[in-house]
């Protein structure tokens, strides 16, 4: 791969890279389509890491279409498809030993307890460790990670800012089914009563960003109101509705200097996110 | 200094770095004379690097002849040197807040609490985060590190190996000066008196050396071998002496497939190490 990534990129050129786990929908495609807008050569890697996974998650049954996710990216266009095996990844050590779990890690001490790391214990360890891993492998110039993970995206950026990743980070923006509800690689558990239920979280976001406009700044009252949506929609189950500092993930009181606004909910037993961001007024 | 790195090694061309806290002798200017010697470019960085200290060592006091070293690197042909400060390496998060302790760690679980991880708590994390942000700094393409730290050079070698660092390690012999003592910038603190001491870490190794290769193979009994020599030398205080797998860090038991003879201890308050790598046999 490494080999393949410095034949890609010569002297000037620039590599992207786009980090999935595959189960690919529009919303990796428009990472795609960025990453070959701005860069001169595309990489999609492919790797369902288990370590970001807790033990009662979904590890096991999460989709892997494998053959459909190639053609796919063969006609975005995508230069190269990074899909190594667990073994390749978290095998070996001085081609020795086989491990279940690595020995190094790469912890966001104060962000990795927030949000979905609050829910997830280890899941941004999982993260971070792993993206470690493939940007010395690709070698990018740039990354490109979806809005929608807005939580992951905070916890890439302050990594890459503290241990100095010469590797520049692009966030897109989240892509929608046409009723609202986030493209997720996920959704494809839901059946169609729990499909209509999901909306509740697009719902709740919208409400929050309307009330907003309509010039509400506190965010105590703007995530009352958000919460009061889910109040309403019984069968699914909140897990976090918190108004945060984009950057820091700490909660603000005021969304006067702009607001990350995020949801996370079970419907049954698929656990789904989204957020909104407020613009600063 | 990214840029500097980048024009050192335009495509093809092999970029060594000596990554250093400084207070050079001549065990340094071996790493530096090897990297000459492998590589296109030599970067040396110097940098006293707070996060491996513990609170009670002596980061205040640590030797910081500035020019002095400057000028030994020139006199060497060294290409560049970088001498960040500790704000520039470890101040700002999105160029906003300055912070004490980065929030991001990298960390070898189970080689970092061993031999000197085991006396100095935190002291390896201090090494591999600092030594990450090093080679993303500079992203050399090899890295030189002195086998006198025995424990560290297990420690990165396995980081490096765990996180696919795209940078070779080279490991170069232990520097000593005339009468057996291993070249340390720490050697500075000793007094007359203690000098003469010191010398018990390098008799003890010795001692130890020379019963393997007269056939015992018991690392037990080698061990007590090295040990009984800080018993003669009353002033001196032992910390550990230990006979490990190199790679590992364990104990072995036998040493017919090679060890590491490590040692450190307190001559007054100076904290000195030293070891010996025992061949396969």
């Amino acid at each position: 791969m490494r080999a393949a990534s410095h034949a890609l990129r010569p002297a000037g050129k620039r590599l992207g890279l786009v980090p999935t786990m595959g189960a690919l929908h529009e919303g990796h495609l428009s990472l795609v389509r960025a990453a070959r807008a701005q860069c001169d050569a595309v990489a999609v890697s492919i790797f369902v890491n288990p370590t970001q996974f807790g033990p009662n998650e979904d590890l096991a049954r999460y989709p892997r279409p494998f053959e459909r996710d190639r053609e796919m990216l063969e006609q975005e266009g995508v230069d190269l498809v990074f899909a190594p095996t667990v073994e390749e990844v978290y095998g070996t050590v001085a081609d020795k030993s086989v491990r279940a779990t690595p020995a190094t890690w790469v912890t966001v001490e104060d962000l990795s307890g927030k949000l979905d790391g609050r829910s997830r214990p280890g899941h941004f360890r999982g993260v971070t460790t792993v993206v470690s891993k493939l940007f010395h492998i690709v070698e990018p110039d740039v990354a490109f990670f979806g809005q929608k993970d807005a939580a992951q995206l905070a916890v890439i950026r302050r990594m890459v800012c503290d241990l100095n990743f010469p590797v520049e980070i692009v966030a897109c923006p989240i892509v929608r089914e046409a009723d609202g509800l986030a493209m997720s690689s996920r959704n494809a558990y839901l059946d169609a009563t729990q499909r209509k239920e999901a909306l509740v979280l697009h719902r709740s976001l919208m409400r929050v960003e309307e009330l907003a406009r309509a010039g509400e700044r506190d965010a105590t009252k703007l995530a009352a109101a958000g919460r009061a949506e889910f109040v309403k929609e019984k069968s699914v189950r909140l897990d976090y509705f918190e108004i945060v500092d984009a950057e820091t993930l700490d909660p603000v009181a005021d969304v006067s200097a702009g607001a990350l606004v995020a949801v996370a909910a079970y419907v049954g037993t698929t656990r789904l996110i989204d957020n909104v961001l407020l613009a600063a007024t």
